[in-house]
C-alpha cells in the first residue's frame, strides 16, 4: 500500500460532508486525478442563447468523474482500513472508478455488477485488476452479495453515491471549475443517486452562494424529481432511459443536500438527450456517454430559464460502446 | 472588412517560407484561432512504448488544423486584394476553414467542391456562408472552374496547400505543441498535399534542429513516400483511402521542403488507421477524423522506431459523419 492518508481521522462515511470536506477531498485527490479542461464552444453558445461552459470529466482517468470520489473514498481509508480491501456495487462507471482507485493504492478491489452490465465498462473494472462478482439487477440481490463479500474478505464498502467521501470527491469537479471560471453563475449536473449533484451544490454554494444549481434526470428515472415536488424520497421504482448512468435513486445521504441545495431537477425526455450528445460529438469533438448529454439537453429544453446566464456543465463520462452508437443515433430526432 | 493586415507587405504565396514566416504566422492568427490543448493518455503510451502528447486540432475552430493556414492567407491579404473576396478548391476541410475566416474578415469566400465531397464538411462550409461552385473530380475541371471564379469575381486565390502563406499557418500548430511540451524530439504529422508537414517541419526545426520529423501516409496515396524514394515529384495517381482528407499530392512549393526537412515518410494500411482512430475515440473520448488517425497508427505500427522517444502528434481533424461510422467500424481489425 502507498499514498496512505494515515495522518487523516478516519472519514465517516455516513454524516452529511460539508464544504470543507470537499476542498480536503481537492487536496487529497489531486496526486492522482487529471484535473480536466474546461472547454466551450461558440456554436453552441448561439444555440443555447447563454454562455456555456463544459467541465471535461469524460476526459477524467477512467473516463468519468467517478475516479474524484472513488479516490477520496480510497485514500481516506486508514492502513487498517484498507488492508481488506474495498468492495462496492457498481453496473457501471463507479465500479472502474474504484478499481483504479484501489490499484493506485495497491489494495484489492471487488465490485459486485448486476447482470447485464455494460460491456465496456466491465471490460474497464477488469482492466484495472477488479475482481468482479455477478449478481441479479435488483437492489436485493446487491445488497445481499455486497455483504457476504464484506463477510468473506473484511473489505470495507464504498457506496457508489451514500457515502460522505463520495460525495465530497465528486464536489471536486465543480469546485475546479469555479476555480478556472469564477463568472460561471449557473451550474447543471445530471442527477441519478445524486453523488454528483450533492457534491456539485456543496462546492458550487461554498464558492459563491448566489450560484444556481439545477439537476437533470431523465423523465423515465424521475424519483429526484418526484421525491422533491412530493417532499418524501421515492425508492423501489424501474428507470426506463438509454441514459445507463442515470438509472439509481436518491439515497439517504443525499436526498436531503438535494432537498436542501438544489433549485430544481429538470426532467429531459431520451431523445433530448441523445441530440445533445449528437452536438457535443459533431461540434466539441468529445465522445461523452449519453448521461454526460442530459444537463446540455436541460439547458436547450429550457432556453427562458437559461437565457442570458453563464452556466457550468458537467460533462459527466465518456465511456460508451461504439458499436452501440448507430442504434443510440436512430433516437435522434433527426434519425 | 475588418482587422485587414495593412501594414503588412502583402506575402509572396509562391515563395518558399521560413521559421521566421511560422513566427509571423502565429502573431497573426492569434484574435482569431483556439490555442487548442495538448493531451496524453497513460494507456496509449503503455501501448505504444513510448510517450505520446496530443495536439488537438480536432478541436480547433471548423474542426482542423487548415483554419490555421486559411487564416493566415486571408489576414494577409491587403484590403485592395482581399475586397474581391476569395476562392479555393476543396473537398472537405480546407473548404470549411477558409470559408469561416472570410466570415471573420467580412469578405465574400467561394469553394469550388468536387462532386461526392463529405456532405458534413459541405455543410460546413455553406453554414460559414460560403459559395459552393461544383466541379468533377478531376484537377483539370477543379483548376478551369476555379479560373473561370477568379475571371469572373477578381478573387484571390488560397491553394489548399501550394501556398507559403498556409504552409506557414499550418506550421504554427507545432510551434504551439512545442512550446507547451518543449522536451518533445520527435513529431509525426499526416502527409496529403504537404501544406501541414511543411509548416510542420519549418517550426520544429526553427524551434530545434534535432527533432525528427515523419510524415505518416495511407498506402493507398502514396505519391510522398514514392516520390522521395525516387527522387521525383510523382502526380496524377488515384488515391484509394478511407482517409479523406489525404488524398491530394505534393505540390510544388511542398514537395522541395518534405524533400529536405523530413526524416521520412511512413506508409500505413487503413485498417491500421482505424484501429487508431478507434484507440483515440475510446481511450482519450476524442471525436477526429480517419486522417487524423494516422500519426498515431504510424507510431503503432513501428515500434522500434519510435521506443523510449517523446512523440507530438498532430491531430489533424474531428470532422465525420457520425452515421458512417459503422462503416467505417467493419474496417477495424477487431471488426
Amino acid at each position: 500500500m502507498n499514498n496512505a492518508d494515515t495522518a487523516q481521522t478516519p472519514a465517516k462515511p455516513h454524516a452529511a460532508p460539508d464544504f470543507d470536506a470537499v476542498l480536503t477531498a481537492a487536496s487529497r485527490i489531486a496526486p492522482h486525478i487529471n484535473p480536466t479542461p474546461v472547454l466551450h464552444a461558440r456554436t453552441l453558445d448561439a444555440i443555447a442563447g447563454c454562455r456555456l461552459l463544459f467541465k471535461c470529466e469524460n476526459l477524467q482517468r477512467a473516463g468519468s468523474f467517478k475516479f474524484r470520489g472513488a479516490c477520496n473514498a480510497v485514500f481516506s481509508l486508514t492502513d487498517a482500513q484498507a488492508a481488506n480491501g474495498v468492495v462496492t456495487q457498481s453496473s457501471g462507471n463507479h465500479g472502474g472508478a474504484v478499481a483504479l482507485a484501489c490499484r493506485e493504492r495497491g489494495i484489492a478491489a471487488t465490485v459486485v455488477v448486476p447482470r447485464g452490465a455494460s460491456r465496456v465498462k466491465l471490460a474497464a473494472m477488469e482492466s484495472y485488476g477488479a475482481r468482479i462478482v455477478p449478481c441479479e439487477p435488483t437492489q436485493a440481490s446487491r445488497d445481499e452479495v455486497t455483504a457476504r463479500v464484506v463477510e468473506e474478505t473484511g473489505a470495507v464498502l464504498v457506496h457508489p453515491f451514500n457515502d460522505a467521501r463520495v460525495i465530497a470527491g465528486q464536489g471536486t469537479a465543480t469546485l475546479e471549475m469555479l476555480r478556472f471560471a469564477p463568472d460561471i453563475d449557473t451550474v447543471v449536473v445530471p442527477v441519478s443517486g445524486g453523488g454528483l449533484i450533492s457534491g456539485t451544490a456543496l462546492a458550487a454554494l461554498g464558492v459563491d452562494p448566489s450560484i444556481q444549481v439545477y439537476g437533470a434526470e431523465p423523465a423515465g428515472a424521475r424519483d429526484a424529481h418526484d421525491s422533491l415536488k412530493q417532499g418524501e424520497r421515492i425508492t423501489g421504482r424501474v428507470a426506463d432511459t438509454v441514459c445507463d448512468g442515470l438509472r439509481a435513486e436518491l439515497g439517504t445521504l443525499t436526498y436531503p443536500l438535494v432537498r436542501q441545495l438544489v433549485r430544481d431537477i429538470l426532467l429531459v425526455e431520451d431523445t433530448q438527450t441523445v441530440d445533445a450528445m449528437l452536438l457535443v460529438w459533431e461540434r466539441m469533438k468529445l465522445v461523452i456517454e449519453p448521461s454526460a448529454a442530459i444537463g446540455l439537453a436541460a439547458v436547450l429544453a429550457n432556453p427562458g430559464q437559461f437565457a442570458g446566464r453563464t452556466v457550468g456543465i458537467v460533462l459527466s463520462g465518456g465511456n460508451i460502446d461504439l458499436y452501440e452508437l448507430s442504434e443510440l443515433l436512430s433516437l435522434a430526432s433527426r434519425g
